[in-house]
C-alpha cells in the first residue's frame, strides 16, 4: 500500500532566481494539505520570505518522510546523495525542461504532487554507489554517487594510466582520458556520451566505462553491484587525475592512490507519478523514433 | 561439493577432419578413466573407427552426466541449444585458438579433463534464451539461443523497421540493418561487432543491440534476464527480415511477425578448469593492455 | 555567370500517387516561363494526363540542360547515376520531409525554380564513384554510385572475410559484416549508420567503413579520390556476398571476386537555391545544438 | 632526383638517458659519411660528451639540411613544430616500439640512415596547422601542430560549450569534453580514440573530432585543409576549458575566446626509408587482421 507522507522537506536548485516563488507556492499547497513542510536550510538562505522552518541539511533527513526537489537533475543528484542514510524518497520537479530524475513540471505540480499525497504514485529503488579513496592502506575520503565516480585526468595531464580489478581479480590496465563507474541512473548521463549503454533503471549492475581509451577494443563493462571495483592509479606524473563523484564534488589522485567503489548500504528512494513512463522520457531526450 | 562425471557424451565439430583422432584418443583416457563414453550420432558418423556406442543426438542428453565438445566456439553453441533441456554441463576442448567457451587445448586434454574428473574443476551457470515467432496470434517457430536472437535485414533490403516492446512497454521504433538480443555469453561475439557492451558472464541480463540504426542515439540497452523483449517487423516490404539463433539457424520473418525473447527455462551449465580466468581470455583474445 | 536553363526535364519518384499533380504543376510553370519540358519516360508512364512530351530515360540527358527530381533522396541518386555521362544539372524537389539532396519544398518550388531560372543559384560539383566487378581477370559488372558502394554479407552468412587494396598496395584483412566506400554525399546515408564520419560535400575523398568489423580496431579509412580501392572477397562460402549501388541496384558477388571503386569520368552537377546551407541542412536532420 | 644530405641536425628524446649513446653513435657514423653534424642545443646539454658542435635550438634549422630525431613520436612532434619555418626534413628513429613517425629502429639505424644519405628514401610531405587564439579581438597566443590542436575542459569542469565555424560558417554548438582538429598524421593519436577516422597521411584534409559530446549524433567532420576553422568557447564558467598543441604545449583560455585553426605556410617534411610501408604500420599497431 502506498505510504502517507505527512512531513515533507523542500530542496530548492542552487543559486537559481526562480526556485523561490515555487519553493512557496509548494509550501502553501502542501501547507493547505496539511502536511508539515520544513525547508533544506542553504534553500531557505536564498528565499526572501521562506513560509516554513528550516533545518540543517545534514540533520533534515531524521525528520522528513518525502523531499521534494525543485531544480534539475543536478539539484536531485546532490540531495539524494545528502539524504541516502535515511532512505527519504526524493520526487523532482523540473523547472524548465524534462530531467531523468525530475519528472514533474512546475507547470503543473500541485495537481501531480496532488495525487502523489493521495497516494497515487510509483515507487521505485535505484542504485546508489559508495566510493573510498584508499592511499597507504588507509582511507582518506569517500563518497556516495548516484551517477558515477569519474576518474579523470586534470591539469596538463594528456592521459592517465590505470588498473582495474573486479572483486580483487586484474580485469585490465588501461591508457585513456578516464573512467567511468556508473549506475543505471548515470548510464544516461556522462557515460552515455563515453560510449556506454543504457541500463534499465532498477538493474542491479554498474557499468564501467573507458574515456577515450587508447586501446579501441578497451568496451564497457557491464556487471552486477554485488561486485567491487578497484582502479588503481598508475602513472608516473604526479597528480595526474582527480575523482568526482556525479560530477559535482571533486578529490585530487595520487600515484597508487586506488578507488573502491561498491553498492551503497542504502539504495535512493524515487517517487514517481503514476503515469510516469521511463521509455517516453528516453524517447523524448534521445530522439528516438525520428529519423534522419 | 563437485559431482563425479561418470557417463560422458562426446561431440566433435562438423565436418572438421582433424576431430576423429581427437575423440578417439579422449574415448581411450575416460574409458581408462573407468567412464562410459557415448558419442553423438552425427559425430559418430564422421570418425572412420569410432570407440565408442551411438546415441541419437536428440536423445543422448537423457544419459550422459557431462558433454565433452571438441571444436571451437561454435560446436559449443550448437551442442548448447541441443542438450539444453537435459541441463548437461558442457565442457570445451578447442582444436586451434583459444575459444570464450573451449578452455581447454587439445594439446593438454588429458591432463585438464584428468583433474575435472578428479572433482578439481569450477561450474558456471550461463543464461540461455528462448525466442517464438508469433504470427497472426501463433506460435509459427521457436528456438533456445545460447549466443543471441538476431533479427537481420535480408535480401535486397536495404534496412528493416522494426519496433521494441519489453515486459509489454513499447521501447522505440528503429530503422536499422536489425538488432541483436545477447546473452552475456553472447555480448563478446556478434554484438561486440555491433558496438555493444561486454556483460559479466553471470550477470543475469540481456542486452539488446541496434545494428548500423539510422538514428545515431539508438544505443544497446541492458535490463534484467526477467524481463520479456518483443520486436515487432513493421516495414512494408515482404519477406524483408529473417531471425538466426546463435548465428547458426534461420526462420524467415515476414511483415507483423513478433519475435518473443525470454530466458529458457534452464540454463546452461559450463565446466571449467580450476585455473580459467574470465578477464585472461578477454585480455587475450581483445588485445587488452596492448597499447597503440 | 549563372547557366541559363532551357530545356529541362522533369523525373519523378517511383510509383508514388503523389507525383503526377506535382509534375503537372512543375510542367505548367515552366512552360509558362518558356522552358521546353521533356519527361522521363518512366515518369511519364505513371501520370494519367502528362503535360509533355517525354523521352527514354536513357536518352533524355542529350536533350535537357537541367534535370528536376520530384521525390527523395532515393530519386535523385536514381537520377544523377542515370544522367551522370551527360553531366546534366540536378536540382531536387521534395515531397515530405527535407533531403539532404531535395533542397526544395514542393511547398514553394515554383518561387525557388523561378529564382534558380533567373540564375539565381548555387552550382556544386560532386564526387561520383564508378565501380567494377572483376571476375577471372574479366569485368562482369560495372555501375556507378553516387552515395556508396556497399558490399554486404548475403543469405544466411553471419559474415564475410574480404581484403582491402589502395592503389595496389595491401590495406588489411577483414571480417564484417560488409564494407562500405562512400562519396561524402554518401557519407550521411549508411556510411553515417555503420560509424563513419561526415566529409564535406565537396572534399574530393572516399571514404571506407567497415560494417560491424570483428576487429575492433578496424576503423573508417579516408583517402583521396584520386585513388583506385579494390576489396577481394576471400571467404570459403559460396556467394556469401553482394554489392550494391546506391542501396538501390544489386550484383551478387563469387569467391575471389575483385570490386574495382575509383572516381566516375563525371561529378554529378547539383543546382541549390542560392540561400541554401549544408551546415543548416545538417543541423536540422541529425537534431545538432539540441541537448539531451 | 633525390636530395643530398650535408649538414645533418641531431635530436633526442628529452631526459631519456639512453638517448646519449645513440647520437654520439649517430655522430660518428655521419661524420664518418663525412657530414658536417650539429646537436640541438637542449640535447647537447643532457650528453655527457657531445661529439659535435650545438646550436640554440631556435636557430639551429637555419644550417642543417636533415634532422634526425632520436626518441618517440612525442619528440618528433616537438621537434616538427621547433624546425616548421625552415622546412628542414625529418627522420625518426625509435628507441624502443616502432612508431608512427618514427620509422627506423635504433637497432639497424646506421644501415637505413646509409641508404637515405645515398639517395634512397621517401619523401612525403605532411600537413601542420597553425593556431592562433584571439581574445578581444587580439591574437593573444599562436603555435603550429602536427598532430593536433586540442579544445579540452580544464579544473572541475564537467563539460565545455562551443560553438563551431567553417570558413566562417556557423556549423553547430556542442556540449562536449572538447573537440580536436587533427591532421591526419594526428588521425591515428588522440582524434582515434575520441572517435574520429584514420586519415590518409597526405590527404590534404583536417577532421573536427568531438570529446565525448552530450548530443550523441555529433560525429567527426572531414574538411578541406583549405578551410579555416574557428572554435569559440561560449559557456559561463571562468577558464574551463583549455588548448593543447600536440599534447605539448597548453594555454588557459577564458570564455568568448576564438581559437582559429588553418593550415601552416609550411608543411612537413618526413624523410622515411625506402621500403616503409604506412598499411603496415598501421597493422602493426592496430593488430588489424587479427581476430577477435
Amino acid at each position: 500500500m502506498a505510504k502517507q507522507f505527512k512531513i515533507i522537506g523542500l530542496f530548492g536548485k542552487y543559486k537559481d532566481p526562480s526556485v523561490g516563488n515555487v519553493i512557496n507556492e509548494l509550501t502553501r499547497f502542501l501547507q493547505g494539505r496539511a502536511c508539515k513542510v520544513l525547508l533544506g536550510e542553504t534553500t531557505a538562505a536564498e528565499i526572501a520570505e521562506p513560509l516554513a522552518e528550516s533545518r540543517p541539511d545534514a540533520e533534515i533527513g531524521k525528520e522528513i518522510d518525502l523531499a521534494v526537489v525543485v531544480g534539475g537533475d543536478g539539484t536531485m543528484l546532490n540531495v539524494a546523495r545528502s539524504l541516502a542514510e535515511y532512505e527519504v524518497p526524493l520526487l523532482g520537479v523540473n523547472l524548465g525542461r524534462l530531467g531523468f530524475l525530475t519528472d514533474i513540471s512546475a507547470d503543473d505540480m500541485t495537481d501531480a504532487i496532488g495525487k502523489i499525497l493521495d497516494g497515487d504514485y510509483q515507487a521505485e529503488e535505484r542504485l546508489l554507489l559508495y566510493a573510498e579513496i584508499i592511499r597507504d592502506g588507509k582511507i582518506v575520503h569517500n563518497s556516495n554517487a548516484f551517477n558515477d565516480v569519474i576518474i579523470n585526468k586534470r591539469g596538463l595531464s594528456r592521459l592517465i594510466e590505470l588498473e582495474t580489478y573486479l572483486d580483487g581479480e586484474f580485469v585490465n590496465n588501461m591508457h585513456a582520458d578516464g573512467i567511468i563507474a556508473a549506475t543505471p541512473t548515470g548510464s544516461t548521463a556522462y557515460a552515455l556520451s563515453a560510449g556506454g549503454p543504457i541500463l534499465h533503471p532498477t538493474l542491479p549492475a554498474i557499468v564501467l566505462v573507458p574515456i577515450c581509451p587508447h586501446t579501441l577494443s578497451d568496451r564497457p563493462l557491464v556487471f552486477s553491484s554485488d561486485r567491487v571495483i578497484e582502479v588503481i592509479i598508475t602513472g608516473r606524473h604526479e597528480q595526474a587525475a582527480h575523482v568526482t563523484f556525479d560530477g559535482q564534488t571533486v578529490y585530487t589522485l595520487q600515484n597508487n592512490d586506488r578507488i573502491r567503489v561498491r553498492r551503497a548500504e542504502t539504495p535512493v528512494h524515487l517517487i514517481h507519478p503514476s503515469n510516469r513512463n521511463h521509455y517516453e522520457v528516453l524517447r523524448a531526450k534521445l530522439h528516438w523514433g525520428e529519423k534522419l
